[in-house]
Protein backbone atom coordinates (compact mmCIF):
# COMPACT_ATOMS: atom_id res chain seq x y z
CA UNK A 1 0.00 0.00 0.00
CA UNK A 2 2.05 2.88 1.35
CA UNK A 3 4.86 3.63 3.62
CA UNK A 4 2.53 5.85 5.72
CA UNK A 5 0.01 2.61 6.63
CA UNK A 6 2.67 1.78 9.63
CA UNK A 7 0.72 5.21 11.19
CA UNK A 8 -2.34 3.73 10.91
CA UNK A 9 -4.18 1.11 13.66
CA UNK A 10 -3.91 -2.70 13.33
CA UNK A 11 -7.34 -2.99 12.56
CA UNK A 12 -7.15 -0.32 10.04
CA UNK A 13 -3.80 -1.51 8.35
CA UNK A 14 -5.47 -5.34 8.61
CA UNK A 15 -8.19 -4.11 6.32
CA UNK A 16 -6.71 -2.08 3.78
CA UNK A 17 -4.09 -4.62 3.24
CA UNK A 18 -7.24 -7.37 2.86
CA UNK A 19 -8.82 -5.14 0.54
CA UNK A 20 -5.39 -4.85 -1.58
CA UNK A 21 -5.22 -9.03 -1.54
CA UNK A 22 -8.79 -9.49 -2.14
CA UNK A 23 -9.00 -11.31 0.35
CA UNK A 24 -13.03 -10.96 1.78
CA UNK A 25 -13.39 -13.34 4.94
CA UNK A 26 -10.03 -11.35 6.82
CA UNK A 27 -12.10 -8.14 5.74
CA UNK A 28 -15.21 -9.56 7.60
CA UNK A 29 -13.08 -10.03 10.15
CA UNK A 30 -11.91 -6.67 10.88
CA UNK A 31 -15.56 -5.59 11.83
CA UNK A 32 -17.52 -6.30 14.91
CA UNK A 33 -20.43 -8.01 14.15
CA UNK A 34 -22.65 -5.04 14.32
CA UNK A 35 -20.67 -2.92 12.52
CA UNK A 36 -22.09 -0.09 10.19
CA UNK A 37 -20.60 0.32 6.37
CA UNK A 38 -21.12 3.28 4.28
CA UNK A 39 -19.90 3.07 0.88
CA UNK A 40 -21.29 4.12 -2.83
CA UNK A 41 -24.49 5.81 -0.66
CA UNK A 42 -25.62 2.74 1.09
CA UNK A 43 -25.38 1.20 4.55
CA UNK A 44 -24.69 -2.25 4.92
CA UNK A 45 -25.48 -3.48 8.53
CA UNK A 46 -23.72 -6.59 10.53
CA UNK A 47 -21.38 -9.59 9.20
CA UNK A 48 -23.76 -10.67 6.24
CA UNK A 49 -24.10 -7.45 4.65
CA UNK A 50 -20.70 -6.73 5.17
CA UNK A 51 -19.96 -9.80 3.60
CA UNK A 52 -22.08 -8.99 0.30
CA UNK A 53 -20.52 -5.51 0.64
CA UNK A 54 -16.86 -6.65 0.31
CA UNK A 55 -17.82 -9.75 -2.45
CA UNK A 56 -19.45 -7.11 -4.33
CA UNK A 57 -16.89 -4.84 -4.71
CA UNK A 58 -13.88 -7.04 -5.33
CA UNK A 59 -16.04 -8.71 -8.06
CA UNK A 60 -17.13 -5.32 -9.79
CA UNK A 61 -13.78 -3.28 -9.53
CA UNK A 62 -10.23 -4.27 -10.52
CA UNK A 63 -8.38 -1.33 -7.98
CA UNK A 64 -4.84 -0.13 -6.82
CA UNK A 65 -5.23 1.52 -3.69
CA UNK A 66 -2.37 4.39 -2.33
CA UNK A 67 -2.41 5.61 1.05
CA UNK A 68 -2.29 9.32 0.81
CA UNK A 69 -2.58 9.83 4.45
CA UNK A 70 -3.33 8.73 8.52
CA UNK A 71 -4.50 10.22 10.96
CA UNK A 72 -6.11 9.00 14.17
CA UNK A 73 -7.74 11.22 16.78
CA UNK A 74 -9.01 8.57 19.46
CA UNK A 75 -10.78 5.78 18.48
CA UNK A 76 -11.13 8.06 15.16
CA UNK A 77 -8.96 6.69 11.97
CA UNK A 78 -9.24 9.06 9.29
CA UNK A 79 -7.23 7.97 5.92
CA UNK A 80 -6.99 9.19 2.52
CA UNK A 81 -6.86 6.59 0.05
CA UNK A 82 -6.04 7.08 -3.50
CA UNK A 83 -8.07 4.52 -5.52
CA UNK A 84 -7.43 3.95 -9.30
CA UNK A 85 -8.95 1.05 -11.51
CA UNK A 86 -11.57 0.31 -14.42
CA UNK A 87 -14.17 3.05 -13.26
CA UNK A 88 -14.95 6.38 -14.86
CA UNK A 89 -12.76 9.24 -13.48
CA UNK A 90 -10.42 6.78 -12.28
CA UNK A 91 -8.00 7.99 -10.06
CA UNK A 92 -9.85 9.25 -7.62
CA UNK A 93 -8.99 10.23 -3.45
CA UNK A 94 -11.29 8.31 -0.94
CA UNK A 95 -11.40 9.35 2.21
CA UNK A 96 -12.22 6.45 4.58
CA UNK A 97 -13.52 7.15 8.34
CA UNK A 98 -13.13 4.08 10.54
CA UNK A 99 -14.48 4.01 14.42
CA UNK A 100 -12.62 1.24 16.14
CA UNK A 101 -13.30 -0.74 19.52
CA UNK A 102 -11.24 -3.52 20.65
CA UNK A 103 -14.22 -5.76 19.10
CA UNK A 104 -12.88 -4.70 15.76
CA UNK A 105 -14.34 -1.73 13.45
CA UNK A 106 -17.36 -0.42 14.43
CA UNK A 107 -17.95 2.13 11.34
CA UNK A 108 -16.45 2.91 8.20
CA UNK A 109 -17.52 5.29 5.74
CA UNK A 110 -16.27 5.60 2.55
CA UNK A 111 -16.99 8.89 0.84
CA UNK A 112 -14.93 11.32 -2.05
CA UNK B 1 -35.53 18.01 14.99
CA UNK B 2 -37.25 14.65 15.06
CA UNK B 3 -38.23 11.85 17.90
CA UNK B 4 -35.50 10.52 16.61
CA UNK B 5 -33.11 12.11 18.65
CA UNK B 6 -33.63 11.17 21.80
CA UNK B 7 -31.96 8.28 20.63
CA UNK B 8 -28.70 9.97 19.88
CA UNK B 9 -26.13 10.14 22.30
CA UNK B 10 -25.84 13.47 24.19
CA UNK B 11 -22.66 15.18 21.88
CA UNK B 12 -24.53 14.11 18.87
CA UNK B 13 -28.02 15.19 19.84
CA UNK B 14 -26.51 18.78 20.96
CA UNK B 15 -24.59 18.98 17.97
CA UNK B 16 -27.82 18.60 15.60
CA UNK B 17 -29.69 20.75 17.87
CA UNK B 18 -27.10 23.13 17.63
CA UNK B 19 -27.07 23.30 13.65
CA UNK B 20 -30.98 23.60 13.89
CA UNK B 21 -30.01 26.86 15.59
CA UNK B 22 -27.25 28.19 13.67
CA UNK B 23 -25.72 28.46 17.06
CA UNK B 24 -21.60 28.17 15.94
CA UNK B 25 -20.12 28.29 19.21
CA UNK B 26 -22.00 25.37 20.58
CA UNK B 27 -21.40 23.62 17.42
CA UNK B 28 -17.52 24.28 18.17
CA UNK B 29 -17.70 23.40 21.39
CA UNK B 30 -19.49 19.86 21.07
CA UNK B 31 -16.03 18.96 19.17
CA UNK B 32 -12.50 18.17 20.43
CA UNK B 33 -9.94 19.92 19.73
CA UNK B 34 -7.77 18.21 17.38
CA UNK B 35 -11.38 16.60 15.87
CA UNK B 36 -11.41 16.53 12.19
CA UNK B 37 -14.76 16.96 9.81
CA UNK B 38 -14.92 15.68 6.21
CA UNK B 39 -17.77 17.50 4.34
CA UNK B 40 -18.20 18.37 0.61
CA UNK B 41 -15.56 16.48 0.00
CA UNK B 42 -12.59 18.35 2.15
CA UNK B 43 -10.92 17.83 5.45
CA UNK B 44 -11.20 20.72 8.13
CA UNK B 45 -9.13 19.62 11.36
CA UNK B 46 -9.27 21.42 14.74
CA UNK B 47 -10.88 24.14 16.46
CA UNK B 48 -10.17 27.33 13.70
CA UNK B 49 -11.09 24.89 10.46
CA UNK B 50 -14.03 24.04 12.31
CA UNK B 51 -15.52 27.24 13.33
CA UNK B 52 -14.77 28.35 9.98
CA UNK B 53 -16.32 25.61 7.99
CA UNK B 54 -19.46 26.39 10.13
CA UNK B 55 -19.95 29.39 9.72
CA UNK B 56 -18.79 28.90 5.75
CA UNK B 57 -22.57 26.37 5.96
CA UNK B 58 -24.28 29.09 8.04
CA UNK B 59 -23.57 31.36 5.44
CA UNK B 60 -24.28 29.36 1.66
CA UNK B 61 -27.33 27.69 3.14
CA UNK B 62 -30.78 28.31 4.47
CA UNK B 63 -31.22 24.22 5.64
CA UNK B 64 -34.58 22.24 7.79
CA UNK B 65 -32.93 18.98 8.86
CA UNK B 66 -34.81 16.02 10.05
CA UNK B 67 -33.43 13.07 11.53
CA UNK B 68 -34.50 9.58 9.71
CA UNK B 69 -32.37 7.42 11.90
CA UNK B 70 -29.74 7.02 14.46
CA UNK B 71 -27.54 3.88 15.07
CA UNK B 72 -24.91 3.49 17.99
CA UNK B 73 -22.06 0.89 17.81
CA UNK B 74 -19.57 1.98 20.67
CA UNK B 75 -18.48 4.94 20.10
CA UNK B 76 -19.34 5.70 16.56
CA UNK B 77 -22.94 7.21 16.30
CA UNK B 78 -24.49 6.79 12.68
CA UNK B 79 -27.53 9.75 11.51
CA UNK B 80 -29.15 9.99 8.70
CA UNK B 81 -30.64 13.53 8.03
CA UNK B 82 -32.78 14.68 5.64
CA UNK B 83 -31.51 18.14 4.21
CA UNK B 84 -34.13 20.54 2.50
CA UNK B 85 -32.87 24.16 0.97
CA UNK B 86 -32.09 26.53 -1.07
CA UNK B 87 -29.33 23.72 -3.20
CA UNK B 88 -29.92 21.65 -6.58
CA UNK B 89 -31.35 18.31 -5.36
CA UNK B 90 -32.69 19.64 -2.41
CA UNK B 91 -34.11 17.78 -0.62
CA UNK B 92 -31.27 14.80 0.08
CA UNK B 93 -30.17 12.12 2.71
CA UNK B 94 -27.20 13.09 3.74
CA UNK B 95 -25.03 10.35 6.27
CA UNK B 96 -23.20 11.72 8.95
CA UNK B 97 -20.56 9.75 10.92
CA UNK B 98 -19.47 10.73 14.10
CA UNK B 99 -16.95 9.01 16.30
CA UNK B 100 -17.39 10.31 20.19
CA UNK B 101 -14.76 10.46 22.71
CA UNK B 102 -15.14 12.05 25.97
CA UNK B 103 -13.00 14.84 25.07
CA UNK B 104 -16.44 15.85 22.62
CA UNK B 105 -16.74 14.83 18.92
CA UNK B 106 -13.43 13.52 17.34
CA UNK B 107 -14.65 13.08 13.64
CA UNK B 108 -17.84 13.47 11.84
CA UNK B 109 -17.77 12.81 7.99
CA UNK B 110 -20.75 13.97 6.25
CA UNK B 111 -21.79 12.35 2.50
CA UNK B 112 -24.58 11.46 0.96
Amino acid sequence: MSETLVDAPEAVAAYLRARTDTDVETIVGCFAPDAVVHDEGRDHVGTEAIRAWTNGVAAAYTLTRTVRSVRSIGPATVVAVEVAGNFPGSPVVLHHHFTLTDRGIAALTICP
